[in-house]
């Protein structure tokens, strides 16, 4: 949900409200979006005007599958975005006892306790005996990278007491190695993959999980029919399928964040974590950065709990990249 | 959710498998979705690009506001599709006793027996005594009107002993005489609104709900944020906006379903009943008219609790309408 107390990046109005003065149009760095969207393929008249055919799921289902490593798209469930998802998964097992690996993204803490589970943030994962374990992995904001191994060995001990392990995987298109996505058969394991992050059509709204084809059909059964739109069903399976664009985007986004981590070091700020799809920089001077970036018209993205946090998302361009360094500047120099 | 036992209009891949040798494009008449539908404006790329701004959902809610009439968008819950909050609203009461004023679309009953609720179908509002009602109104598939006054006599009642009156509305665009929504503020009340019907855009996914500020927020924050894609809230809010094209297109929806009538009969058919978006026939004859149709590439709407009833969408064009028709007399002459 969105309360007063989660911030979330990509909030345009906000940045224009709090500076006013700052030059337009934003640059905006406050999200993990990809700056390079997948081109949109056409849309054919009838994905907006029918109801989205079974045929039509069944084949984002598929090319998920592909795309993720997972044996069949019966482990697949598709949702309005993988928000929709974390809103939903709370709701699928009675109130019981949830760890988070935190700092991490907020909503998952949120969803489990508006569903009336009792909920802690965990710093560790040794010796967690609560019914369901929450990891983001890479974790947002710090790219924190929890080995496959481990997770497998977490999901089976999940498993064995009628637990689940959740593993948000909404930025692990840049880091194929490290995903669970190929295990999602796993008793007790479930998967979230977010679209919209890595292909850069975060507006096109669609999340996947992936389990094991029992727990996938209750997730579908509680989504119900016709969750995705039509134009995002045709879009995400052409997308999901383009296996060269997805391995130049990786190899791309890559480039462009090494490259960028050598920018901000020059300009004398420290790298500290992050993915190919955002990076976390660390300064005692981080409040007056943040505010010295919206008086320039570029906004990023800081947290509560870490004041010398800020997380930058991928300038799309040369002049983005100036607008960002030279405010950087300006702190450094002051 | 789609079980085996809950069959939905639009579902041209089960046509085809059931009538392969049908001629294509088939004429898909199984649904009551407007076949002239809103032309679609310029939809901006960050639209796709960006997640949806609280801005651009604000629009769309005081958009849906002004259509449906209602004080203010505080009232307003928007989801991906209607379908997607007859899933939802059931997992925000404990387990109760619902009724449902049927027979009417299936996936109201299958929704609160999911969530646990002990459902009845009733055929009579009399003296109902259920912690929930639900009534589609105008009815779905007979057209069937329950008059204002007397839902928001049941709306009160329900609201004294902490009960809802849901109201799904998802036809009512056509007559909007017959709905409750601009006395959405009051407690107990709940409407459903469906974007995609009227405005021929199924494929959009956007539902809505009305509802006193309280309970719309309490299903705001279930739905979470994002929930609608961008394109979508783009589309949705220049249409809900669009007075001029309402107008209109309920003058021609309400000429092309009474030319229809006329045409149906003159092939000797009777019509029982419908809305300008859909008409229903009852004919001793409708199973082997369903199978004309089917081999002429026709698909219209079946029902296994009134095997003679077929439920028919407006053709689109005299094209579509002269196969209906051939196809109908083929029946009537055998």
């Amino acid at each position: 949900m969105i309360t007063p107390s989660i911030i979330h990046g990509g909030d345009l109005d906000r940045a224009r409200a709090a500076f006013p003065d700052a030059p337009e149009p934003w640059v905006d760095l406050s999200t993990g979006i990809n700056p390079w969207p997948y081109p949109l393929p056409d849309i054919p008249a009838d994905a907006w005007t029918r109801l989205p055919a079974r045929s039509a799921e069944a084949g984002l289902r598929a090319a998920a599958a592909g795309c993720y490593g997972v044996a069949s798209p019966d482990m697949v469930a598709a949702a309005s975005g993988s928000q929709a998802l974390i809103q939903l998964l709370p709701r699928l097992r009675r109130a019981g006892t949830v760890a988070v690996l935190g700092p991490t993204y907020a909503e998952h803490a949120a969803a489990w306790a508006a569903a009336g589970h009792r909920v802690a943030a965990v710093a560790s994962l040794d010796g967690l005996e609560t019914d369901v374990i929450v990891i983001v992995n890479p974790n947002n904001p710090d790219g924190r990278i929890v080995p496959v191994d481990r997770l497998l060995e977490l999901a089976d001990r999940q498993a064995g007491r009628g637990g689940w392990l959740v593993v948000d995987e909404a930025f692990a298109d840049v880091t194929p190695a490290a995903s669970v996505s190929p295990h999602a058969g796993r008793p007790g394991l479930l998967v979230l993959r977010s679209f919209g992050k890595f292909f850069g059509l975060a507006g096109l709204r669609l999340g996947i999980l992936l389990a094991e084809p029992a727990l996938a059909g209750t997730v579908r059964a509680a989504i119900g029919p016709w969750a995705v739109s039509g134009p995002g069903l045709a879009v995400a399976t052409a997308a999901l399928a383009d296996s060269a664009w997805i391995a130049a985007m990786r190899v791309r986004l890559a480039a462009e964040a090494e490259r960028l981590d050598g920018r901000l070091t020059a300009a004398g700020l420290s790298v500290v974590g992050g993915t190919s799809l955002f990076r976390l920089i660390c300064t005692p001077c981080a409040p007056e950065l943040y505010n010295a970036l919206g008086r320039a018209g570029v906004i990023v993205r800081r947290f509560d709990y870490r004041t010398d946090w800020l997380r930058l998302g991928l300038p799309k361009d040369e002049k983005s990249t100036t607008r960002l360094l030279d405010a950087c500047r300006t702190i450094k120099n002051s």
